[in-house]
């Protein structure tokens, strides 16, 4: 039959915001949301109620390039329009780069990913207005080879309890969700993970943009509450020359939240990419 | 005597803003404008009435790197020192980048310069909203070598009357102004080069940015009213094939605006700087 209610699917989104007039991602009433203009955007458009998962939930005035959101609906608009579509019902200040179907047992947080995030310090005698909402700035020198040096010691398998949110790293990440998607995670390893503070950064990379930015470059395959944050946070103590960067072994080893150096303000975070091997 | 009113000085600041909150440089009754709170700020930090000179009136939206804005005051502050003092009493989208001493008789209008501006363009298939406020998005794609090859026929002395605003010419860079500046410029050239639609462009520079970013950097001894628009929205039809490289001549030689495309829109515009020859 022509006219025969469409079988629901599943659709990733990948979505870029500017996170200054947001309380982060994770909807709450009352404030606005990444999450909640998304399902407020998507239900208006699709005539059914929407309920998105994001892959990260970030914080209030976090940026992102690519964040993913993954909903079930059951619609004939073609995965890859949806994005022409949604975008015509959001503010100018989130926008869905890509739209594409994926498979029913499809979850951002419960599959294996790469996600890279950067860090960026405008560091100059002045604050420059143009990078206000987007850099953290500080007029005390840094010195950005040392803080590459730092940086080198977080490449690899580690325990990041130290780098995160003190009491936080059992909230993270966990397997609750909207009652669209399955239970049951499809990736039992990256579930398990979830219950551990040990993570894998792939690549810790410094780069300085003269005459005044730094921007810190993190890959991993998950990053705790925090996590990004806090580490610019200690490579900014790295940079004024306050910790040594062998120290940051010594935070690692402490596994001592107090060891590292403070978290970061939001605005200088942008998540860049998620990555989701085939 | 150790409290003699201190002679009258002039000052030079290099001004920082985003400009998307303000309906330009000039200061206008009732909405909120550059000058107007540079003035408000230095009037309340020095305790006299301050009114400052801009080098570029900017227009509503557009931003500045490097604004310059000279003023006279009877201060003991040392120069340098202004920047700080005046920052503190600024909104965070405008800061004074640097302070100094000048001449008495420095105008920066009378004075030549070198003039520097950006015109920066998002091109891909969905705007950025990182982007939204300094950049003009179009998803249409664009040939920056193309534009690259129209904008080399701009280099030179030419009279631009095709980029400039119709009917504004003689409105430009006139020399009017506060009464506390010298009513004789101190630069004849540049006074009579007011009058005319003669300009020279030094440099004019298309670079692309992958994946999406293409930005037009002119640098040249004046610049007419909209004429960085123009010429921006005129390399935006080069780019799209509309126009051909080389009928960026025959616009030229029309000496008539309505041959050039259109003004692009103000957001994508930033003053990067002003140089001032010794």
């Amino acid at each position: 039959m022509n006219d025969a209610t469409p079988k629901t699917n599943r659709f990733r989104l990948t979505v870029a915001y500017d996170g200054t007039a947001y309380h982060g991602w994770q909807i709450q009433p009352g404030v606005p949301t990444i999450e909640g203009e998304l399902n407020r955007a998507l239900t208006d458009l699709l005539g059914e109620k929407i309920a998105v998962i994001g892959a990260s939930r970030t914080d209030s005035g976090v940026h992102a390039l690519g964040n993913i959101a993954v909903f079930d609906a059951k619609t004939r608009i073609p995965a890859e329009k949806i994005a022409y579509a949604v975008n015509r019902r959001l503010p100018d200040d989130i926008c869905v780069q890509k739209s594409e179907a994926v498979g029913a047992d499809f979850h951002p947080r419960h599959r294996e990913s790469r996600k890279t995030y950067e860090y960026r310090i405008w560091n100059a005698d002045f604050p420059l207005p143009a990078k206000r909402l987007s850099h953290y700035f500080t007029y005390r020198p840094l010195d950005p080879e040392k803080m590459q040096e730092a940086a080198d010691y977080l490449v690899g398998e580690h325990d990041f309890i130290s780098f995160c949110a003190a009491g936080a790293a059992p909230l993270l990440e966990k397997a609750s969700d909207a009652a669209t998607l399955p239970k049951e995670p499809d990736d039992m390893a990256a579930f398990n993970r979830a219950k551990s503070t040990v993570r894998t950064i792939y690549s810790a990379n410094v780069r300085c943009n003269r005459p005044a930015e730094i921007i810190i470059t993190l890959t991993g395959n998950g990053f705790l509450y925090n996590m990004v944050r806090i580490i610019a946070g200690t490579l900014i103590e790295v940079g004024y020359g306050r910790f040594s960067p062998a120290f940051v072994n010594e935070i690692l080893a402490a596994k001592d939240r107090s060891k590292a150096g403070p978290t970061a303000p939001p605005q200088g975070l942008t998540l860049i990419k998620y990555e989701f091997p085939a």
